[in-house]
């Protein structure tokens, strides 16, 4: 799977991982920046539900992003490899300004749409400036190295998580969700010592990356992203642990961001939030 | 609380925590080092099981170390401030040359043996050279500070750890135990947070650190123990964030180490396990 480039004279769409369990009433912060980023009225949202097993994901997420102002909303419910070769779903999905996968089961995501043309319009529209977020599943699928299942836990230990092909949208990240929530930081960790060229992105629930054109993650949400760097990892065991082995890693840098710091994709360098309350200005001159 | 030095001519015993629930039978490889370092047939090792509220606990390593060979083995169960005055016992652990902490809770331990001659004279001993280890929440109590209790879950949220003040054999670390096992990368990052010049050790179950008198720390165990080094900091938002909010953290190090890796306290270099069998001698070229 080849990975898209921007057009000439375009540059490509957000790519927004979301750590799943967004505010979707109240203050919906993530989903309102979504639509907002897409448009706003005039923002047309594609919903794809494939990931959830259940009937109604589509229509809630309908319901949602019209809430929140956005022009037009249509859920297109993949839910067969049939399906994606379907010309009238498929002219809607061309024509959005935003896509957003739910959440659910990466694997009936991948399972579902990999190697269809609705996975080939999707990487297509990105490249061409059209924003892509998923959250939980979605979020996972996001990336070119998808982790589709594995063993909690904060140590990684070997064969204990298991790589699958994404959707391919970058591959400067491998991403989990629900990551405070589930103690993954150990196969997170497994799926990066497996070729550390890929930076990890631990995404807390309620709490999304906005990745820009320049490769530049912004942090927006209530909790916050656990950045796993590998870059300058010196050794690790993974080549050589048995089964069910704890992994030998040196050399890792991690960072925790919250709203309103960020990452840079490309430098690895992370950026702490401007200080915007008064009760926080003086943090400022601590960065 | 003043810290220990060694005194002329001497060099100071071991320090050695233990993630808890080590290998009791079968292939018990840390309590047989222990056992071992303290001096096998000649040792004389005293066992504190104040942090235990089983009435067997003191009896139950009696025999664990005697099955493994050790000279002399005494539990000395101080169960209040009174006891820890007690003559016989003090005498008892004034000529040990292994003390060992069991498990159970460490709030126990600090307020039961805290400011007592029990907790002076363990300082003293290990300065002297004799070896002190403690598993689980005997492992939290050894260092200057130490994790009272806090939330569980991969980000640090403020306010959601309490530290306390430990026995004090070193303050160059902050000991966290059944690492893995509990998701606790948390909250030993809050701990690091509030001041970030000790290193924090995430201890596995049955995984042990054996910090020598050279401040190197020596990994045994069937898990691993995860470094977290706070030293390169550049930005945290712990004296600003809000109660149960998360904290931001900018730069941290982290190294997951398995038996036969290292980590110089003094310096902050993690070292790769030797290769030891055939099968890995390949990894050696890697380091």
């Amino acid at each position: 799977m080849s990975l898209p480039e921007s057009r000439s004279g375009s540059s490509r769409g957000f790519i927004i991982p979301v750590g799943g369990a967004e505010e979707k009433v109240g203050d919906p912060a993530i989903l309102k920046r979504f639509v907002e980023l897409c448009g706003g009225s005039d923002a047309r949202i594609a919903v794809i539900p494939t990931a959830s097993q259940l009937p109604d994901t589509g229509t809630r997420y309908e319901e949602v992003f019209k809430d929140l102002g956005a022009g037009r909303v249509r859920s297109l419910p993949f839910e067969s490899r049939e399906d994606c070769h379907r010309e009238d779903w498929l002219h809607k999905l061309q024509r959005a300004d935003g896509i957003f996968l739910t959440g659910g089961n990466q694997l009936r995501l991948s399972t579902t749409i990999g190697g269809t043309p609705v996975a080939k319009m999707i990487r297509t529209r990105n490249a061409e400036g059209v924003h892509v977020a998923g959250t939980s599943a979605g979020a996972a699928f996001l990336s070119e190295h998808m982790i589709a299942f594995g063993q909690e836990g904060a140590t990684p230990r070997a064969d204990r998580v298991t790589l699958a092909p994404g959707l391919g949208l970058t591959n400067r990240v491998i991403v989990d969700q629900h990551f405070r929530q589930r103690g993954r930081l150990g196969r997170l960790l497994a799926a990066l010592a497996y070729n550390p060229f890929a930076v990890g992105l631990g995404m807390d629930e309620d709490t999304a990356g906005f990745i820009g054109p320049d490769a530049r993650l912004d942090v927006y949400g209530s909790d916050a992203i656990t950045i796993i760097d590998p870059s300058h990892v010196q050794y690790t065991s993974m080549d050589s642990a048995h089964e069910d082995e704890a992994v030998c890693i040196i050399g890792v840098r991690l960072h925790i961001l919250t709203e309103g710091a960020s990452f840079d994709l490309h430098t690895r360098e992370a950026f702490a939030p401007a200080a915007v309350e008064i009760g926080r200005a003086s943090c400022r001159e601590r960065v």
